[in-house]
């Protein structure tokens, strides 16, 4: 997968509108590039947007921990970018990816494996590993 | 497609985390029901939520007019919800929907038309409406 350069990466920055959320960022949607199924949304700042372009493999900004997130830094779940989308206001991006694993920490393919139906949760999917085991100490 | 009941959306709003965003919003993304293609990306708050539930047609927030945004209001291209769902952390709410003719005010199906390759977007799909003709005065 071909690498952006640096002159690609600083063009896409520029287009991009980081005003609207504070702290200067953007939503970004994690889409497996093959079925089109939501694995995830996360936000990127410059910095995070700027990693994620140079290796190809995504890297948010965690908000709780204010800092750059390197998804499946610790299990190993990463995300291989392989398309990079943005949308009409250029105020949202959207990664179509490999997932290795699967990206939720629960356990699950997708983050969005909770469907409200008659005022309960159903749960979509199988667990396909154990978070205790995943990301014990 | 069933109503949700005023206790069905109640226990939905009492789940969701709205302390991630100035103003208590959440994003929501709308995909296409069938196909699984990404059609936007918005803003919700408490009452654009209630609105979409109650009435099973998207209903976000502005963050530019500060105001509830039935989508299509103007245009007709509105979105019948078919199914909601919630990720891991019930901060970001996802409905997939049915789209009347096209998402985009530009006049593409989804508003993720642009994929950025070699320094430049190319574009997906056609245009389907003419925005002029749609949004005229």
């Amino acid at each position: 997968m071909k690498k952006f350069s640096k002159e690609e990466i600083d063009k896409f920055i520029d287009l991009l509108d980081f005003s609207k959320i504070e702290g200067g960022l953007v939503p970004v949607i994690a889409q497996d590039y093959q079925t089109n199924e939501i694995l995830m949304l996360a936000f990127a700042n410059e910095a995070s947007i700027r990693q994620s372009l140079e290796t190809r493999i995504a890297c948010y900004y965690s908000r709780s921990r204010k800092t750059l997130w390197k998804k499946g830094e610790t299990s190993g779940h990463i995300q291989e970018i392989q398309h990079v989308f943005v949308d009409c206001y250029k105020d949202t991006i959207l990664f179509k990816v490999k997932q290795k694993v699967a990206a939720c920490h629960t356990g699950y393919f997708s983050c969005f494996h909770r469907e409200y139906v008659n005022g309960e949760f159903i749960i979509h999917g199988e667990k396909i590993f154990d978070p205790d085991e995943v990301y014990k100490k």
